[in-house]
């Protein structure tokens, strides 16, 4: 796979309605023992220390239900983004879906080069032909129309190497420790590059977070009030990137208050990881979930196959305190059964 | 007072940091009955009559928890917008404050004429007045500093006819509506003309809704790492104005859902209305407060002394299914104590 690397910073926006998202009855995440597939290790320990010092009352440390707003990035930190970010799978799958009914597309220079799978070439001048292939897949339609699409390709598309749906892929040491969070009066939020309506489809079914506690790219709806009723419908006005700098931006548009715990795995949460943890008045917890595990998922660092490049955060974890998830010897388990590590080595 | 019809549609941007947001304690909201202030009228029968439809599991109308979303404005929704809005009153105050240590302030000419009450001056020129003041008393802070200021304000101001502080003016009868909800699995969110860093500073401690539940006109930040810590500067960059058809824009972008119940008093509110209730697959509830007692609040309606126009949402109301609420005829009692309809009529 080509490399493109900080690709997820420019992945904004193919954005759901979340009209759709959530398919009602039993709670998404099904947990037996609080953790059960995190080892006994210290990453357990920070977070189950954290968890107590702000839950008793009796404690200085005590932060208020209210107040306990936790926050994650999705790609890498709450399911894989490789070998490429699910995102960017949906997007090229519309496009070759759609293509056959868009005689006008097929000049366009930057469908010539996804077809192609030409990266580099979707990648040069500013990301300017990746940016095309998100406005044709992306805006245009209604945020309902948009919903469908994402449902139906997570319906039908299987991940390369996991070959399974890619809304069976989370980490199961992650939805335990969403579980475990909001059983000790914690909100979870996903702040993620990935787009808004994008993530809203799935988020609440996949993670057990619903669509007013997504926080993503997103850029402005134009409503209608049209004879079959209102609409929303895309565009990529105002285009906000919920990446790097603009995590913390996101987190105060869209939530208001500063998290008290931070979960990330790359140089794209290191604003949110700052901001969560630097001279916060409230006791805080910032983590960073290493891949060190090729052979149940993968290992990457400061060379990602795609998005998810890990350097300055590793670098300055020791001094802000932040605490590594090294995949490989903290998590007993991967993926929600253990189907998923029977896949090929990427 | 100068009539500024439509004003709110650009009180957009002084804007949270919900940091400072709630004081920490007892829950906001005392009521000993439900809907005690409501009299046995038509609009307190049709609040009732939707919730037990939409609660009852058994109803084939029965929404799941999750998608019992309620929007509520705020301006002449929650609290009065008399004499003027409670923002603009804010933006007036912060500018006398600080006019003495900002010595380039004074030879402005928007400065100049709010200072001579010229209303009519700042409304001028598609409002370039009134965005300056706002940019003036809203932005180049940051979002910790504008909370305080808004504090501060809260905490010394008072209402000009009522002689109370502002945040003592929420109505108690939806203070009761909030509550009533809250206990019937609803999550109430605010959608208002009104900033949202502004709003963030007294929704949780006002009316119980936390920051994240606050849906405003807000513009980006920008964020920075100083020395004593990452901060978030407030700018009026990709403005966003909450109001008309960017309510149900906002909702989109900040909840994700359609909500099932909407409550609004002006035209503003209008696209608000439509959204919720117009071929909702969900059952809905619409209800516009009408500002009908002049003796306890305010009496107005295509006439407002300041914001709050009501004309096409009253002329759409009746084929809409929307519902009046009568203030004069439908409330017992309009604020928390019986104190405030004692203050002089306007």
């Amino acid at each position: 796979m080509v490399r493109f690397l900080g690709l997820i910073t420019c992945l904004a926006l193919l954005g759901t309605s979340a009209l759709l998202a959530a398919a009602p009855g039993d709670p998404p995440i099904k947990v037996s023992a609080p953790l059960a597939s995190w080892r006994d290790t210290a990453a357990k320990k920070a977070i189950t220390d954290f968890v107590v010092r702000v839950t008793d009352e009796k404690s200085p440390d005590f932060v208020p239900p209210a107040e306990r707003i936790a926050v994650f990035d999705n790609d890498g930190t709450l399911w894989p983004e490789n070998p490429m970010p699910f995102q960017l799978a949906f997007a090229l799958d519309e496009l070759k879906r759609r293509l056959p009914n868009e005689p006008t597309w097929k000049d366009d220079p930057a469908v010539q080069a996804a077809m192609k799978g030409d990266l580099p070439a979707l990648l040069a001048d500013h990301y300017k032909g990746l940016f095309r292939i998100i406005e044709l897949t992306g805006s245009g339609m209604t945020t309902v129309e948009f919903a469908v699409r994402v449902r139906n390709w997570l319906a039908t598309a299987k991940h390369p190497r996991f070959h399974r749906p890619y809304d069976r892929l989370a980490y199961q040491p992650m939805l335990e420790l969403l579980a475990y969070l909001r059983a000790n009066g914690f909100k979870a939020f996903i702040v993620s590059g990935g787009g808004a309506d994008f993530m809203r489809v799935f988020s609440e079914h996949v993670y057990g977070i619903p669509p007013e506690q997504v926080v993503g790219s997103n850029a402005r709806t134009v409503y209608e009030l049209r004879e079959n009723g209102p609409v929303l419908v895309k565009t990529l006005q105002h285009l906000f990137v919920d990446d790097g700098p603009g995590k913390p931006v996101g987190i105060h548009q869209f939530i208001g208050r500063r998290p008290i715990a931070c979960f990330g795995n790359s140089d794209g949460d290191l604003q949110m990881l700052e901001y969560t943890t630097i001279d916060n008045p409230r006791p805080s917890l910032g983590m960073i979930i290493h891949h060190t595990d090729a052979e149940r998922e993968y290992a990457y660092d400061e060379k990602p196959k795609s998005s998810g490049k890990l350097v300055k955060a590793l670098a300055d974890a020791p001094r802000r305190g932040w605490i590594f998830v090294d995949m490989k010897s903290d998590w007993s388990e991967v993926f929600a059964d253990g189907s998923a590590s029977s896949g090929q080595k990427p």
